[in-house]
């Protein structure tokens, strides 16, 4: 089975938004033996998304016009879902249900994921996320930077309202961790030595650690101790890593249409991801070295895509030299390699949580980590 | 005599840095009475560069390499040096020093003023501040969007370090407040038909709220009740609104070489600022007419700067029309109009202050609200 873990309003009328069906449809594909804890996260998520809104109107209808263009981005609410799960997983009642500080939790990751969705939207000069144009794309990247700044400082306002200067302090700690992540992707841009390691140090921070801190505040929101919560840390964090490298094998073999975002862009933008590494590693140096004139050539702009209009002389399209690129990719066995890798992260994660006694969500948690590894989008 | 509040660090070998000594010696320029509450600032200052500094340090070299950059951004320190004299000004104890709070707070502030600063440029696409290149020109704009984005991230971190819940709320919303001015900026970008009203909500929220929360936030930290804080913040955001004025003057009229920025950004990218709205509202038909004419030519891109190459047949130079509109603003009287707004914004500041027992940093505080009038960079 497909868990679409992220994306799902169809293309359609942009004006209706993706609304909080579609974004929560996808709960309905968990076994149904774990109904009533489904139920439960459908519930709370319902008041999440209530959080989120009412806490970026403001009595300028220009801005909240804007913010109004970030529904959009919000996808299954992945990092909510854990949240409000991780809190149900640790509290001592086995029958707890979520509480304020759970959702006014699970609002601030989901408002600071989305801050980096916007941002990142402009960094990749992308035009379609789940489907829908990008806030780039419709009011430019002025708009796009401001309101990216506002959702982060939105966001640790929120988290302020709680009155938990120690839920405060992790939060702005992890979130500069993640900005310290995408400044290290960027250092190594266009490095064709970028080696795994580096790649999972960059990861690590600007995709695992706010799923890990989602899930391990989520936990202390309900009186974890230290040993539980960096449990549930570490469950999140490798169910990060997972989710990560199965986004970038998606940007390298997904399908545009379905994943409903604009692909190839890690090539374009010369990010080095693992299945290239694994193969520039792993490669003969004859297929290395051609492999590496194709990205060289990429960087250097030798090629066009159908956006810019026509190519010249010895301009190649980009569509093909992107198929060139997987195709070698493909023929060291990197793209095996590097799903194996994220199948690794998911036992990891669910090795974090196997110590824990089994309750009602539990067995949710688990499906959700494995679900991860079958997105198509 | 001229006070240069921002912007001071001479052209030079940009790897030296601004330095401490240049970013205080500012201070050196006030009236020798206030010698000595001079001298506990200066010191406080110190420190809280070094809080400023040691806050961003990571185990990553290329993020600390990058951050080591935004210490030229650091101008003269106007809100640190803000809430430090507030502390003072709102202590009971007359010789009360600032402490580990006020040095703290200084820095969060400051953090998020060098944030904004650094995205700005991005969007202004400026190239030069304070004499030193931007980010954006040395590191492209991606890296400045992240660094900003870590900038605000940690800020609110450090913010919550001072384990204060009803500051970083505060604090939170303030810069949230300034997102929503930048935004409502934005809404009216080449709007030729922005009245006072709104340049006032813009300039409100985008720089006078946050040296007015310096200011109250300050206070509270030395125990100011309500009524005090309430007196500090009105104080601050009259400041603010009077240093917006002069900035919009200066872009207008300075000279930039003396300034140490890139000018004219704000009739390029639409911004119309106070004597552009005046002058348009006092001009006769005719006269408002051909400045409208000049205006939607710069907006459609009809003229060339030197950075961009040689215009074609047509083009007009960016320089000549940004003359030409300085001379039809002068031409209404909009400059002084602007100006003595300025100054009334001075004394409004002046009497919100005007109520309290004067203590050794009273005088000060007056003196360095008048030098916001007098700046020249």
């Amino acid at each position: 089975m497909v868990y679409p873990l992220e994306a799902s309003a169809p293309m359609g009328d942009p004006s209706s938004g993706p609304g909080i069906a579609h974004s929560m449809s996808w709960l309905d594909e968990f076994s149904e033996a774990h109904g009533p804890a489904v139920d439960v996260v459908r519930h709370n998520l319902r008041r999440v998304e209530r959080i989120f809104t009412e806490h970026l109107e403001c009595e300028l209808q220009c801005v909240n016009d804007l913010c109004a263009r970030v529904e959009s981005y919000r996808g299954k609410m992945l990092r909510p879902t854990l949240t409000l799960l991780s809190g149900m997983e640790a509290s001592a009642n086995a029958d707890a249900e979520p509480t304020d500080q759970h959702q006014t939790l699970a609002a601030v990751v989901e408002m600071i994921h989305v801050a980096t969705l916007v941002h990142d939207d402009v960094l990749d000069e992308a035009a379609v996320r789940r489907q829908h144009p990008t806030i780039n794309k419709l009011r430019g990247n002025e708009a796009a930077v401001i309101l990216g700044d506002c959702l982060i400082s939105s966001a640790f306002h929120l988290c302020s309202t709680m009155d938990r200067p120690e839920v405060s302090r992790r939060i702005g700690q992890i979130t500069t961790r993640v900005c310290q992540g995408e400044l290290l992707q960027l250092h190594h841009r266009q490095d064709s030595d970028l080696d795994e390691r580096t790649y999972f140090q960059i990861i690590e921070r600007k995709t695992a650690s706010l799923i890990g801190v989602a899930c391990e505040q989520g936990a202390a929101a309900s009186g974890a101790d230290e040993t539980l919560r960096q449990r549930l840390y570490d469950f999140g964090s490798k169910i990060g890593i997972a989710f990560q490298i199965q986004d970038d094998l998606l940007d390298l073999v997904g399908e545009e249409r379905i994943v409903g975002k604009t692909l190839g862009k890690d090539l374009e933008k010369g990010k080095l991801t693992l299945p290239l590494i694994h193969h520039l590693a792993m490669a003969s140096p004859q297929r290395r070295e051609a492999s590496l004139d194709l990205l060289r050539g990429l960087w250097r702009g030798d090629s066009t895509g159908p956006d810019r209009g026509a190519g010249g002389v010895g301009v190649v399209q980009l569509t093909d030299v992107k198929h060139e690129v997987r195709r070698a990719v493909e023929s060291t066995g990197s793209i095996q390699f590097a799903s194996e890798r994220a199948r690794a992260a998911v036992q990891e994660a669910t090795r974090s949580l196997g110590a824990l006694p089994a309750n009602r969500v539990h067995g949710l948690l688990l499906e959700l980590a494995q679900a991860v590894l079958s997105r198509d989008r």
